[in-house]
């Protein structure tokens, strides 16, 4: 059994499961793991391991319209250097803080490999789910897309300042809230633009249509893409960008209700009864695989 | 830096860290990592593992005296095989339901070993820390003392089945919950109650003096202590008993206040200013090493 077949299984099994965090009692709860070999480029920082482990949980409360409360992680590594472990930390610390959170430590571990198990916690009043897209709706990215692409080409050719600096990202908390009442269906861009479309049109039953042209592209892919058609493998497949994917009956209301967050909102095509293309073609259902995982 | 210099150095930074949980904002939030080699020995089935694993988690709420909301793992393994997977999810479900929690699923991930994370969250309206005890209380236990250190030894002659019936826990939960106003310190006895004492101890700023014969021992543990020294290693030492060790100024009240709740307690010993002894000779603060972790 795969991977997603394994977690369509789970999500069978689990009713409150299948989202991007779990909704019960008025809380959302959501856990993942990283780790060094499959997420973690060398060059990474553990500064920006520990930001970018504990942020990807917090933007799994963003896409569920969720306040984020708190966040926890298992650091696992075969030794405990104080200076690594302070600096894996202080990123935990500055990317709750950037949301309102407060991360509160975990659990030490030791691992052959290092390995980080992070949960983030928060209060959620109207969760926005993935099933919620109507045909006739407008389907709004949130940011840019391809930060991540780009910083990932970065470590590659040895510029892990640059690489550093695109893989702290700000999970968009605060424009998940104020999506609240204005999107239909939302969930984040952790698997890339592409599959989180695909997972969209199957939990909600419906298609999408977008125009390549009208994807916000962080301008850092620009500097890396050789060509457009490796400019939309980063922007659409590469994925990890943490962004918000969602549909709306009033893009207008929603694109403004984000922007006074202070983050971008672009509409990029429309939710349609089956199918997803771009730009008339057929969007393949995928990612890519980061390192040997 | 081992891991325990390690702990106390995040315990510093962090101000919620340092318990069994932390305390944020009305919520108790507690992670940990277990790993198939230092946690789960041969014949431990899935179901075990996930009812252990995420039992742990639910056992530290226990120990601030918190109620049990929800409680999500990452399960990581070289393959996920859909019975091994179900029966760990069943696992999950029942513990948790023991304790009036939700599991609600969590991520999965390829891994070389067996390895999970759980996190259990909780509301906490008045939580229990460490370092309340006053010398001149008395220090008691929830339940038994003994119950792992009897199922290791089952799992190592190959009697998988009895090792699995006594890896099967239940989290006191609703014992930590009676003794909100009765406890003025607590944890649980997941290091064993050596170590707990030496904690509670640490954290208090205080000493305890216990007596052998006061110690309530599961009975599995004389079907297999070799002797009274054995005896009282798997008592005091082993550990991942997950029962609570508490103090308190009045303990026929503590104790009639787990009682009800269909759990036994018991008193034994007295907290001093300094100094922890078992019948007059100094306790170790010595756990067990499971496996080779």
């Amino acid at each position: 059994m795969d991977e997603r077949s394994a977690l369509a299984t789970l999500a069978a099994t689990l009713p409150a499961a299948g989202d991007d965090a779990a909704v019960v009692d008025g809380l959302a709860v959501t856990t993942d793991m990283l780790h060094e070999r499959s997420d973690f480029p060398t060059g990474t920082t553990r500064r920006t391991a520990g930001w970018r482990a504990v942020g990807a949980s917090l933007s799994d409360l963003a896409a569920m319209g969720a306040e984020a409360t708190c966040a926890v992680a298992v650091y696992a590594a075969p030794e405990f250097d104080e200076a690594e472990l302070s600096a894996f930390v202080g990123g935990a610390v500055e990317v709750c803080e950037l949301v309102g959170a407060e991360y509160v430590g975990g659990d030490l571990d030791e691992h052959t490999e290092f390995t980080t198990a992070t949960t983030a916690v928060g209060r959620v009043d109207e969760a926005i789910y993935r099933d919620g897209a109507t045909p006739g709706e407008t389907v709004c990215v949130t940011g840019e897309l391809g930060r991540t692409a780009a910083g990932l080409r970065r470590f590659a050719t040895g510029d892990a300042e640059s690489g550093n600096d695109l893989f702290q990202f700000t999970p968009r908390v605060a424009a998940g809230r104020a999506l609240r009442g204005h999107a239909s269906a939302m969930m984040d861009s952790s698997d890339g633009l592409a599959r989180s479309l695909h997972q969209l049109a199957e939990a909600s039953g419906c298609g999408f249509s977008i125009e390549w042209d009208r994807l916000p592209v962080h301008p850092a892919v620009d500097a890396v893409a050789e060509d457009e058609t490796d400019r939309r493998e980063c922007a659409a497949h590469v994925g990890e960008d943490f962004e918000l994917v969602f549909t709306t009956p009033d893009p207008e209301a929603a694109i403004a209700a984000v922007e006074a967050t202070g983050t971008a909102a672009t509409a990029i095509g429309d939710v349609t009864g089956a199918g997803v293309t771009a730009g008339g073609e057929a969007l393949p259902d995928r990612g890519y695989t980061h390192g040997d995982n």
